[in-house]
């Protein structure tokens, strides 16, 4: 069972605080990316793993599907339920780990920035393609390999005044602890070559791998962003179920 | 057409001297995996682009292959017809930008370091599933995208003794010029994300990648290498040609 940190008092509060929480998918800058990656929802079943607040679940309900939220966080599906409850949207407390789901249940899943939380891809792989249709889509965002590797994340000037993102231990897999609004934060770090092993060795086809970073358009009206091009925060990955 | 480096006087003798040069197969740590990457190679047609001095191609006769080895080189491909020469193998001085090779003559494109010299991945894509046969594999190590990026590439230590690549620039791709065994030397940095786009736009499936870093037993011969596990060294890639 990973750890339930949205259910901490300081670290709900101010994750509530940020933009993508106050403003749903259009607060987070790499949506319009990912959405490109889905395809059409109309008709279609639905699984958003790790809803937190529901806004994808309820702009997939919008496009048409039928849509079941999976969280393990009490205080985030109770925001979800307030929030963004719409007929056809399902809201369940459970961990993707023991999903409940049935057996080729779903025509796409769907998560966005909760799979690093999860200490085995493999594990994951392989109850995605349980509960997928054949063809069915696997899309999803994690934070890069480049921003979970090190120990210590940060940014340093070099000698001639460049920045640089201080990278190690980059093949060095697992456990990450780090202090990201509150203290002791458990997520782990795996390779992208990881990744695209789980969903390969586990019955998908990789249909797009996208090393996100901001486009100019969003550096002019976010300059505090332009760093990001050095070390793509988000990877974003889009995966059909094979025969 | 790519920079020739390796007809330079200084470089063509500093490359030979290196382990990888003079021990061939053997020499490259990174060859085990790679091998295990590749189908059988008995009655098949295999292409070595950039064969260098001819140590895959060899190897690739030697376990039953038809063996056409493509360089730029003269001096790479006098070595080559001098060292490695034998029944089954042709080598040709070609660049992959204009391959004379006909549609779907090949089983197995194999490249070993040499992709990250040509600026435009997406025509490397396009010359080798048109003349691959379906189902044929294309399986091909370059230098990693975590290498290539920064324009000046090195270790950092830390304020805390920690050792770090100084990683930049990792989502501005183009043109690197480095000064490696000789001055001005150039490469072109892409992304993870772009090899694989190039493939998957381009007719192939993803088998397997490998971000390849030294095992713990090449890491006790070898203890230099143990830095390597702050970012892998070598992209390994297989890719299958679809229908």
């Amino acid at each position: 069972m990973p750890q339930n940190i949205y259910d901490d008092d300081t670290f709900f509060k101010a994750y509530s605080g940020f933009r993508r929480s106050r403003e749903g998918l259009d607060g987070a800058p790499e949506w319009p990316t990912l959405r490109g990656m889905l395809p059409g929802l109309r008709g279609k079943r639905v699984l958003d793993l790790g809803c937190g607040f529901g806004a994808f679940s309820r702009w997939a309900v919008e496009q048409g599907a039928l849509v079941y939220g999976l969280d393990l966080s009490t205080r985030m599906l109770n925001e979800a339920r307030t929030r963004t409850i719409r007929p056809g949207i399902s809201y369940l407390r459970a961990s993707i780990d023991a999903s409940p789901c049935r057996d080729s249940a779903f025509d796409v899943v769907f998560s966005s920035l909760v799979l690093h939380y999860l200490p085995d891809f493999a594990t994951v792989c392989r109850t995605v393609r349980r509960v997928s249709s054949t063809g069915g889509w696997f899309v999803f965002s994690v934070e890069h390999p480049l921003y979970t590797a090190p120990r210590q994340p940060g940014w340093q000037t070099l000698p001639g005044g460049e920045t640089a993102w201080a990278l190690n231990d980059y093949l060095n897999e697992g456990l990450r602890t780090t202090n990201w609004l509150v203290e002791g934060v458990e997520k782990y770090h795996r390779t992208i070559g990881t990744y695209i092993d789980g969903l390969i060795n586990h019955g998908f086809r990789l249909a797009r791998l996208v090393e996100w970073g901001p486009t100019a358009e969003q550096i002019a009206d976010n300059p505090e962003w332009a760093v990001e091009v050095h070390r793509p925060p988000f990877l974003l990955i889009a995966a059909q179920a094979a025969d």
